[in-house]
């Protein structure tokens, strides 16, 4: 399974196809719309956020709500882009002077400078339309379809909030995931712990009142998922990797780590593996699960327990210095959105990631052209390793 | 540029084909031995480190001490084979029965019950031999022609160790990199930090004398980079999410972030983001670095710091409760090597992966059929970056 | 550069995304709909051909004529599919039965059969919408970006029809490449002689009287290329081994060859090689080019040859025997569309597909973050080996 | 599945590692060792190939016999190597006048001149060492590893040469699978047409007198495929297009095509398809197989018919034009070997290319982490569309 997505975040609509979903499998577009709303949600979100409603237009792979086998194609249309044409149209203008609203003035945090350097733009415009945040609605959209696949085999996938700015969640470990679903869903800042809530919400409005921006960590755990996804024999099969590889591809995302993670050095070996057990009903068993799902690049049949640490957004009021690129004169940064945090949609995001590169493991491992063949086949890899 | 690595721990030996190198670019196998040589150092190694000596063999891909533009073999062959060859030859048994040192115990934290799931060995050996750490010298190897790349165009690596166990390294932040290297190569621990180290060391030997491991964090700092390599149009080309899967990608890593990484969660946008100056000889300048060279999936100009996680090693003498898979009776895991503490030498390898993937984006970035190409225009576009 | 595309026939829309495009080239809609409208061309051509006119939209990557570096999105609307909703809409029906047009007699000679097969689906429609050559216009749209992007650097590619039926065009050896291009858009079956016009539309128009089909070769012909594009070093670098693929893929394809191709069996090696000659001024030359312009899987630098042949097309109104797959009693295979013959319009298919695979060694071979890097470079490597 | 080959004709060992082979399967050196022996063979092969006698070394990913799962590692050493230290060796040399047996004669027809040009080499023997034939040793090993992989689900390939220069071998439509085998492997020149054969053993005969040579026309024949492997959804995902750019990556090869392959231009519709029948017992059938096993970029469940046509040797006694890229003065083309046909061994070759892309397309399809899941997937996948 392959994605491509294209968009600017004021352009006329972002681009999501999606190469290697099974034939048959029930896919409705309000499935994807679900996470695209998900997505929208949270606490402390600016304006645009709250105009804007993001839904999805399946333009192909989809026939009377089944998946063809073919691509699959989603948009999702931005309403607003006709009081954008003349700004980021894609017809030419006659006169480079006329293009409205081009920005000659990098943010720090941002891709602006890094990318006019590379790519010789000398409106910064070119870039941050693309490395805009925006662009995870259309990897949503293919993680929404993931999720699909996972459901179809009872995996199942959640995310929620850890931490934000100083205020930490307490741990809930003996939540069952519906409840952590329902509780995430619940919540304006996607915690689990209704006490760190209020605080969290106080953080949030304070950096605001501030003209300043906070961050902070999100933590997402999937269900259901048996020991042998992933494999040891070749360093870029090992499903870790590629989980934290794509969760560091998020925007403003500058951590990723797995159970106890860096936590890990400070324990002893003794204190930081998962024994083994077994029982005659269920297998091999773990009574922990300090390693967060993973030995050797593999599932261990324990969750998957990932969490990822997202830094302030760096669009602020309270701005930060800058250069001009054409005046060489120092600035202060220009805002263009004002989210103050940015976390608990961020969450949502880090969920779907995960959940597609557990299903691209997933079709991967299993005969898969139809989600029968997938059913069958895991469902008969349960039973083997159950036995073994 | 593409590798694969073959091999098992007791095999007959370690292969590494690396496809897409430069032509022309001197290339000597002394320069591949003292990376291996670095990655079998360190206090607290057991001692299988000890008596062997990796060595490599370049077997293609160079003539007369320069490379080909062909792909490059390297082998590092297993000494010690002569004595395994009943036990791992490639050759078939008369009876299965006559297989000796089969392995029927999985050890909790390695990949081995996992993998005979996966894959239905019932001899666990057949797992145990690929999934060893023992794979990332042909890792290592890879990564030691990446420097010699870089090290062409005045990109220079060097790796740390920041912590192991509960002792925490001081920061040293204006030691400059060949302060750095040196340091980190004295120090039998490879920390900066001289006042840490002798307690590293004691924790080392207090969790040898225990029967117990010790993990720890390391740090990968990369100089000479210049902004806007990776690039922010598409999330895998992303140079911070392949970095971050790639070290998360070796044996026993847990988390890894970039710059202040978990920290950023602690702090406000106007405590995080790194912002931008300028001087009319160096062109665009950063006073801080606390992304640790990145925005926007594409590098700043500033050094790469990237971190990860290493937990303590699972193979204990003070065993962990596992399963027999034959008799399903619990029992206590067996030891098959015994390091304390293997921080020390995997930061040598997190240094060689870090290597390949800068390595890597340089060639895909500028023509590089030849060497002279690539310094030519690696050259340019730092000039033109510097007048943009 | 790697592209995607999704869309059925009948379906709402093709699209196809682009991602890896350098920054900064002009990109206008008129030159894909140029290209579009030329693959719609050709005697021989049905009804529908007629009523369709394809033209692109450019819904992302592109501002204000010029490519951002971003993705680019493309889409080619179906203006029929309101008539299709019912039969082709993605959202799901109440009752199956209401599917209307569902098809159980496979097609011999299409993916009808062994897609079904394949994806479980018993309404082939869900095969046969993708399988469609429809699906050749959203691979036009990709390779007429990469058509600019060759014309940027002075590469030029012409498609033209040698054999349609029994009827062989005469060689013309001494035509220019630009008349090439007159001569064959000219031509309703898109020949460069003149001569064999009438005889191919004489075959065309008695296979249609026949209600039967024929199919014909094709060439490319890429004008331009400098020595060395591909590489020998590995297998799948080589250029020709690419465009042979991607020819093959086209649907309807049976055969590709370069230069004297299969006719090579026929002669012996004094009778089939480019001896190498030298000027002063143009550097190393040949004065043959049997072999299409690739040797050990590189260019040569004369142009590049191939050819393909294309199948007739095989809905036929003389139909074949087929088997119904709900009753297994036997039909003959019904007509889903009638042209008696599409080669004109698969040349110029063919044509964009070699420009996609020339272009893309282009882009890995050069730098090309902006499009003045690549002309740089390119314009630096021509000098390089002419003076070699 | 997945491989890398390294290694130059003269150097010190040809290495290739295979990554993806399922486990448990029995792999034994001697099955490779018969594939590299058959490569070998053949009327018409000049002095070196019978000198040589190329054996494989298995280094890693078996064990007693079967396969781990983890990557296969195969060496074929190159017994002559040591008197070619001194041209070959990796070691630098103190003078480069020192450099025995330089090149600067390219041999038109060879990768010499535009490996040349491409990556700056002025001793071509840094071209021709890579670019010989000798590389396809390490792609037959793959391909033997593949053979196997095939052997274990009922799949059969084998190899035939159908024209020496004007010398075609007739059609032999009723010879089973096995006899084809064994008349190959008896023939001299790999022909099943006894007829023929003398013919052409007359013409390399001639051809070697004349210091002159000759290609030819190669087929391979694979039996046992169910329909629907490979994928019509996605142009890239068609089995008979890489198969195609497989063959086309040989050296030497010009041309490929499928069943009627070019001749489908002399055809008519009706004469061109294969009409579905259906039998009771064995499902879906097809009188004719025209089309050589594909429609639609998948198989057909009839015989893989595909035919290369591999052009003359380059190297002849009787010398070509050329340029001494030193003096720039006209030679007469040096001869590095003289085999006057190599036809009968190409065959060979075609024969494991194509059975590894054909594996490897199993090996997407269905689980194939161990042997017995592919072989119980492979049926269950046939029992089924029998029954469809």
């Amino acid at each position: 399974m392959r994605y491509l997505t294209a968009g600017e975040s004021h352009g006329k609509q972002l681009t999501t196809i999606i190469e290697g979903v099974p034939a048959q499998m029930t896919l409705l577009k309000e499935q994807i719309n679900e996470s695209l709303i998900r997505r929208q949600g949270g606490y402390g979100r600016g304006r645009r956020m709250k105009i804007e409603k993001d839904l999805v237009e399946i333009t192909s792979g989809v026939r009377h709500g089944y998946t063809l086998g073919s691509p699959i194609s989603l948009v999702i249309s931005n309403d607003d882009f006709k009081h954008w044409t003349h700004i980021m149209g894609e017809e030419p203008v006659q006169d480079n002077a006329d293009i409205k609203r081009q920005i000659t003035k990098p943010r720090p945090g941002h891709a602006d400078l890094n990318g006019a350097l590379k790519y010789g733009h000398r409106d910064m415009r070119n870039i941050l339309e693309r490395s805009s945040a925006r662009e995870t609605a259309a990897r949503v959209a293919a993680g929404s379809v993931a999720k699909v696949i996972l459901n179809e085999v009872g995996i199942d996938v959640v995310s929620y909030v850890k931490q934000i700015y100083n205020v930490r969640a307490l741990d809930h470990p003996n939540m069952t995931l519906e409840e952590k679903k329902r509780k995430s869903n619940e919540s304006p800042v996607r915690t689990l712990d209704q006490e760190s809530e209020q605080a969290m919400m106080s953080e949030i409005d304070q950096a605001k009142k501030d003209g300043d921006s906070i961050g902070g960590v999100v933590e997402v755990h999937v269900e259901g998922v048996p020991a042998g996804l992933g494999s040891h024999v070749h360093y870029d099969r090992k499903l870790d990797g590629r989980i934290a590889g794509s969760v560091m591809s998020i925007n403003a995302f500058k951590g990723v780590e797995f159970g106890v993670g860096f936590d890990a050095a400070n324990r002893r070996g003794s204190e930081t593996h998962d024994e083994i057990d077994y029982d005659p009903e269920k297998g091999y068993l773990r009574k922990t699960n300090r390693l967060g799902g993973f030995e050797g690049g593999m599932t261990t049949g324990m969750p998957i327990i990932v969490k990822g640490v997202m830094k302030p957004i760096p669009t602020l009021y309270k701005p930060l210095n800058s250069i001009d690129i054409d005046t060489k004169e120092p600035f202060q940064a220009s805002i263009e959105r004002s989210d103050a945090c940015a976390v608990p949609a961020a969450s949502v995001v880090v969920e779907h990631i995960v959940a597609w590169e557990v299903a691209n493991a997933l079709l991967e491992q299993f005969t898969s052209d139809t989600i029968d063949q997938l059913k069958d086949e895991f469902q008969k890899y349960r039973e083997r390793i159950r036995q073994f």
